[in-house]
């Protein structure tokens, strides 16, 4: 298939600190397959404010955001959606006719996920770690009506603003025990470069004992975390679920089609080969 | 051939009031067969100052400017090269490192075609029309050390300003005779879509006697005009080499690469296809 672009064209783009090639691969790849006229590419930028007015002066009809600029484009955009609202942090702007609205798919991601792997109401949670995504996930979890949560992370004043927000119990270590519970890791324990790429962010004895394992890590997509999971046999929720899901509910906000499985599948095979 | 953009693709783009396809197809089809990582869109805005700001916020590559920005935009950019400053009139603005420095490259390309064709200084001329493009058009002529210059407007007021800028004669009307001049429209008279697209600009008479004759009417590519000279066997620049060549420099300019006649041949054949 060959991309012909025209005036009438439309423009999706991505703002991040440090752009990875996966969205721009992944949309493009879409659009061919779907014969949309649409064209994705990932940016960076130093000037926040010109870049989103930008968005808004050239007709961009989307923009995903990532670290750092997902509270501080929040001034700037004109309306938040109830996702966005409720996290203080969007990762996704829909250009209505110069209307900037804010959604965060990463939460409307892991909501849906939850639903989809059929985790019951009332499952206690663990969930480590209480950076950027933890708050979309914590949220998500607290809403999908999960129950008795705990927080883990080493860093006191984060560990204890999170918790609080959400109504949960925090400790800087794991517990001994969590039977029955859904762990969730949104750490980068497991990510390929971090420094601690090998580490499997919950113990054996935890994982064993587990409802569902959950690792927000998404390269690789077999982290230490979910092979565990898999070696002990329990049910998976993978960070590439996450990163491919927030990403077609993005395409499905920019373009108004959602594609099926099998496609959404197919691009994100070749998005990971970029 | 198929388009793969990755992050690292630059964009190039324009801002007009009214978007062609020509230059999005041009340059597109250029980036593919030279295998350049770039991708090329045309939009427009109602909100310049904010559209310029993306570009340098966004590190877009290139802008190209038309119709009605190419002045509103000089106190957005800055640094006016030569041809930009001479014409105090902007089509093309290069993106360095968030510097962004304006040129004009109808100027450069009417210089270079007067040149390429051989047209000899000292030459007397006559110019039909005052509008936007005549302005490059004038100061290109004069530059390029033609002769005694008439400027035939209807308008008084314009033609008498362009004409005193240029060092021209105004008058209303076009003279009954002018032997050995180059007979040059830069009106809309014979443009597809004008109310005047069957309007030769300049009679039969004119054209048997004239050294060359060059219509800024780009499409059709053989206009009235055009067809008249060729059938009264005079020497012709087209508009269309305007048009392409006026793009070639800026791709060069974005780019670095300047491509052959061939493939800017099959480029132009192209994108007038769309």
């Amino acid at each position: 298939m060959r991309l012909t672009l025209s005036r009438d064209t439309k423009l999706c783009m991505s703002l991040s600190g440090r752009p990875s090639n996966f969205g721009t691969r992944l949309h493009n790849h879409l659009y061919q397959a779907l014969g949309l006229d649409y064209v994705y590419k990932a940016f960076t930028t130093t000037d926040l404010p010109a870049a989103i007015g930008g968005v808004r002066a050239l007709g961009v009809r989307g923009c995903a955001v990532s670290m750092p600029f997902k509270e501080a484009c929040i001034p700037l955009l004109d309306q938040l959606t109830p996702s966005a609202a409720r996290l203080q942090s969007v990762n996704t702007i829909v250009n209505m006719d110069g209307r900037l609205v804010a959604y965060n798919t990463d939460y409307i991601a892991v909501a849906a996920l939850l639903k989809s792997h059929g985790v019951p109401p009332g499952t206690p949670f663990v969930l480590r770690g209480s950076g950027g995504m933890g708050r979309a996930v914590a949220a998500a979890l607290v809403d999908h009506g999960l129950g008795k949560g705990t927080l883990v992370a080493r860093n006191a004043a984060s560990g204890r603003a999170v918790a609080d927000l959400h109504g949960l119990r925090w400790q800087p270590e794991l517990p001994e025990k969590a039977p029955g519970a859904v762990l969730v890791n949104v750490t980068p324990l497991g990510m390929a470069g971090a420094p601690e790429s090998e580490t499997q962010a919950f113990p054996d004895a935890l994982i064993a004992a587990a409802a569902w394992v959950f690792d927000v890590v998404a390269l690789p997509s077999e982290t230490p975390l979910v092979r565990a999971a898999r070696r002990l046999g329990r049910p998976v929720i993978t960070g590439e679920e996450v990163m491919v899901l927030q990403a077609v509910e993005q395409f499905a906000l920019y373009t108004g089609v959602r594609p099926d499985a099998a496609r959404v599948a197919e691009a994100a095979a070749f998005a990971r080969a970029g």
